[in-house]
């Protein structure tokens, strides 16, 4: 029997075509006829009513009308949706509508006429894209935008990407990008570089994206030839004036710029006594005659602070209330950098008189690349679901930021892109997901990572033409055999990297450059101190982890009651973060009985237990994929099993040296020798 | 509980004094004091007499006598114990005996007066040492021998490792030592050679052992500068016969000559249109004036045979009967070569008019070097156990070649030593019990290997002094932590190699140079078939296995009956031999149920199992172990159990391409991608 059914597993592959994953969640479908009725013309309608009509899988010769009202139930991008109808105030939201009339179909849910609003209204991706077209922590080739500084020329390829790309975006509600690297040339300021951001725009703009751009803060001494970049020089604020008003000459509907200033050796109104205030508001001054805004990453920390994770509290909290209204600042999910679990960073729910917006790391930096497979859905979840009690009980991040609790002039979300040149776009199939997920999370905070997993995977990998005899019977097959056991295994994937990676609270030990696999060691004599891992985890003979309580760095004081005695006591602090806030022995008493060292040798266990599942998962999956997809995320698992090997291996066996303590025999032996990894490095991958 | 535990377990540890292996089973005990005996004197005698004295673990303040008597019963080496007394016709004879009364302490065991007779006349060592010190498959540093050409002047360094060795190679009744490879170089033969095996023939005369030498057969042209190496040619038996002279003028007990000839590219008698009896022969009526031997090695095969299991029997056979009486054929215990799973070779049992010893290989040329805990003797043992019917059932090739079946005049048995200048010996710990091992199973070929297992493991990790508060407590809990777990991971050790290397009679699928790794596929254009695993394997996608029954190349037919048509019905042959002699489809219905390809499957994986086991295993002995060897063992056993996964790996990928079957997805998956390994070969281990 065993073999019967291996050989119809074997042949069931064959029968689906190999596909390249360039489609995304956007598979062709055999669509239906149907007559699309607007009274309107423009570009973004145009290609709402294309969309209709080849994809609906609604009755076969309906008519569906779209329809421009005013209807104050529908804010800014939403839309109103009916089984035939798609109404909203603008162009855009007809276009939102439609696509989600089309995935609704798809999806075979109902539609029950109900208003959807977006819950910020800047839903936008960060593109860390260079100039000369590589792309930092770019996981997916070179970029997408930019080449080379000679090759600014635009080809008919590259409108036909960006088409994809906006179509992409688009299609899950993304309407704004930015798209240079945060570590900013001041080249892209200059005319070359805004004559191929207009063509982009131009491809860009009837899907409802704008482009944003990064700028270097000393741009007017280093482009404009200026003596200085002082914030408040008359010069310096003609410069950037102008600038802008060159800019918005050639793209006017220009969104506006994103800063990181005085941060990592970026230079910043720092450098000239300035504050950040002085910065953020002399640009935001020019940008505001035309409606742009400007970002200003939070971002930001010194090599002396005791404790890098309380530096944009402290650096930002005096400032509020002197931020111009379009200024947003930027903060990253947790207080140190896009860790694999990290607590929220205080500066959610802290100011009140400034508007906040968070940002995400769709490219898997510390997570694994492009390699692993990560759903970052429920990290962002977790993140967006905690509650700051800036407000009382249910003051989550989410309603810190999207203007439920404080009414910002500008609601708005980043997600900084996983996108380049691959034939995939993301480098892994599954890493898809979290652009898709991005998307939906920035339309709609309370999203669910199940329901968002359910809906890329059944987008992006249910194919009922697989098997023409009898589409329904399949599709029971589908559901029980794929879509449950993948789904599930997204669901635990972020979970399992943590446990494997930095399980307990513990963050920031991966490898020094690249930022993939393990060096809790890492620490050459001379480098600043908040850049070593040792500065992290603080494992000593005594213990564990960085005490961030009243007796320590006192982080924990940034957070709202009850949330800081929660976090400041080892009892009621959640274990998934005790090591973030506690310095704990090795002895410690953990909930479940074990003590610290054990408890820690099992995370890290289970986080390769989980991988090893995952790949049964996959395998078993086998005959629902295209070989080429099937193969390039089986491969990925395999290497993922070994990465989550070594990363136990390595710190299990690196901070042994410490706790002096035996790996509890029930557990599988370390198979790499620690010496060898600390000597071979990277060569052990 | 379990931190408190551990907090005992790191601190034991430190009592244990490191060592690095170099003492061997000879470990120093504190002794008792002892009056020896003994009238006669020779240097042989004062070593036994030394021995006692240093190692006395009898009852204290004893007097013990050595007696050289004529005793019927008392065979050659052999002798006879008492507790207080040692009686031998001969000096060796005595000394062995102190051996084995100084181990019966140590042991703890009954000494009942019987006589130990060796079932071998001659338990030889053959050193695969080259004259520039390398050696060739060995993997524990430089050769104990020699240096380099310059270098063969004798140190007291030189002298003092050669006494060591010989004290214990005396120690487990080996005596006889070929001191240089195989594949000869004709230098061996030069004055400066024989005056440095002179030297050490010296040293290890008093522990009886003789030397031999391998010679290359073309010795007479290429240093002698004859025109031809014909032995039939008058000059060439004059060269030789001078030269065998000229060795017993200053070595006069010299053992004899090994050859290799005809075989791999060397030369041999064939090469003037001789036989081997012709060339074995030659040498040997050289040699027997002096009482010396020639063991003529029976490893010959041609690159177009259509099987090359068959041709050792193929090209001997018709010579039974022509061989002088001082000629012992030394094969092979299997019919390919050192495989870690092989059939006994059909010429055990083949030959009735001729001298045949087997030939083991200690050194672990296909069993992972010296990295891999592998103990051999269970390998041996089944190879000396078979039974090949030659006279009716109990023919085994033990007893087809001590003397018990035919009366041959010389009976010997050898072994391909391990041995190099590594401070350990062997490279690995445990790779001393193979060395061990082969000394014992020589002197008793119906010793056990569990028996010669825990006997090595008492007298080599024993140290009662590492917890002097309760010794007899501490026995009690070494034998049930220490002793039975790790006496067990050695007996399974070499079943857990076959089954991750080369299960289910596999055989000669690693990597071409090195023998280490898989590499199943390895069939370079224009490479001789028979070096390449798929002439061994015949994987398709029809099946796997070589077809060796009489419907394909009727291997089987060179065994004796009832094993000939045991062995030729896939039913009744043993299924750990099944792919050796047959060619079967991947649905074959095993025993047990499962399909062929999934069998395959499971005893890959039960390997790697197995190895995860012994990591368990000996990580659970850390406190019974001085630090340096536990962590050698420790790091040993990490890499095998990484290169465990990586055959398995590689294997399993490698055949499911014939295959097409699915590995059953309750195993663990690959972590490895066949074409990575493929590309990178050795970098992946």
């Amino acid at each position: 029997m065993k073999s019967l059914f291996s050989c119809v597993f074997f042949l069931a592959t064959l029968t689906l075509r190999a596909q390249d994953g360039h489609s995304l969640w956007l598979q062709n479908k055999a669509s239906k006829s149907v007559t699309v009725i607007c009274t309107k013309k423009s570009p973004t309608l145009s290609i709402a009513i294309r969309e209709l009509k080849d994809g609906w899988q609604g009755k076969a010769d309906a008519s569906c009308t779209l329809s421009i009202k005013k209807d104050k139930t529908i804010k800014s991008d939403g839309f109103k949706l009916s089984e035939n109808a798609v109404e909203a105030n603008t162009d855009k939201g007809i276009l939102y509508g439609a696509y989600e009339l089309l995935r609704r179909q798809q999806l075979q849910e109902a539609i029950t006429g109900e208003v959807e609003n977006p819950s910020y209204e800047i839903r936008i991706l960060n593109h860390w894209d260079n100039p000369d077209g590589s792309v930092e922590r770019g996981y997916a080739g070179n970029s997408i935008f930019w080449r080379s500084n000679d090759a600014l020329v635009v080809t008919e390829q590259d409108k036909k990407l960006w088409q994809e790309y906006a179509r992409a975006n688009a299609s899950v509600g993304i309407n704004g990008t930015v798209l240079n690297n945060v570590n900013a040339s001041p080249l892209i300021l200059s005319a070359d570089y805004l004559n191929r951001v207009k063509a982009i725009a131009e491809v860009l703009r009837p899907y409802g994206i704008k482009v944003y751009l990064s700028v270097k803060f000393s741009s007017p001494a280093l482009l404009g030839k200026l003596k200085t970049s002082d914030p408040l020089d008359a010069e310096v604020i003609a410069w950037w004036k102008n600038k802008v008003k060159e800019i918005y000459s050639i793209i006017p509907d220009f969104g506006g710029l994103l800063v990181k200033a005085s941060s990592e050796g970026q230079p910043g109104p720092q450098d000239f006594g300035r504050t950040h205030a002085d910065g953020a508001n002399m640009l935001a001054d020019a940008l505001k005659p035309y409606g742009g805004i400007v970002m200003w990453r939070a971002f930001v920390y010194s090599p002396n602070d005791k404790d890098r994770a309380k530096q944009a509290y402290n650096e930002f909290m005096p400032l509020d209330g002197k931020f111009s209204d379009n200024v947003i600042i930027q903060v990253k999910n947790g207080p140190i950098d896009f860790q694999p679990r990290e607590p929220f960073s205080a500066l959610f729910g802290a100011m009140k008189k400034t508007s906040v917006m968070p940002e995400f790391q769709i490219t898997q930096e510390y997570l694994g690349h492009s390699i692993h497979l990560v759903f970052l859905s429920p990290m962002w979840e977790e993140c967006l679901q905690s509650d700051t009690y800036q407000q009382g009980e249910g003051s989550t991040v989410a309603r810190c930021t999207d203007g439920s609790i404080y009414n910002q002039t500008y609601t708005a979300i980043a997600g900084v892109a996983n996108i380049g040149l691959d034939a995939n776009w993301c480098g892994n199939d599954f890493a898809q997901a979290n652009w898709y997920a991005f998307g939906r999370l920035a339309w709609n905070v309370n999203f669910k990572s199940a329901q968002i997993a359910d809906e890329w995977l059944k987008l992006t990998f249910y194919n009922a033409t697989s098997n023409e005899t009898s589409a329904t019977s399949y599709a029971t097959e589908w559901t029980s055999n794929f879509l449950s056991p993948v789904k599930q295994m997204m669901l635990d994937s972020r979970e399992a990297a943590v446990n494997y990676m930095t399980p307990l609270g513990l963050h920031h030990i991966m490898a020094a450059n690249e930022h993939y696999g393990p060096q809790p060691w890492w620490a050459p004599e001379g480098t600043r101190a908040d850049w070593t891992p040792p500065y992290y985890h603080r494992a000593s003979k005594d213990g564990i982890g960085f005490n961030r309580t009243t007796t320590g760095s006192d982080a924990v004081g940034q957070y709202h009651e009850p949330l800081a005695s929660q976090l400041n006591d080892p009892k009621t602090c959640p274990e998934n973060l005790l090591l973030w806030f506690h310095h704990l022995p090795w002895n410690y008493n953990m909930k479940d009985g074990r003590i610290l060292w054990d408890e820690l040798c099992y995370r890290y266990d289970s986080g390769v237990q989980q991988v090893r599942s995952f790949q049964k998962t996959w395998d078993k999956a086998q005959s629902y994929v295209d070989s080429v997809r099937f193969k390039s995320v089986q491969q990925n698992l395999r290497l993922q099993c070994r990465n989550a090997i070594l990363w136990k291996d390595a710190c299990l066996l690196y901070f042994q040296r410490f706790s002096q303590l035996p790996i509890p025999y029930d557990i599988e032996r370390p198979v790499h020798d620690l010496d060898d990894i600390i000597k071979n490095d990277r060569r052990n991958y």
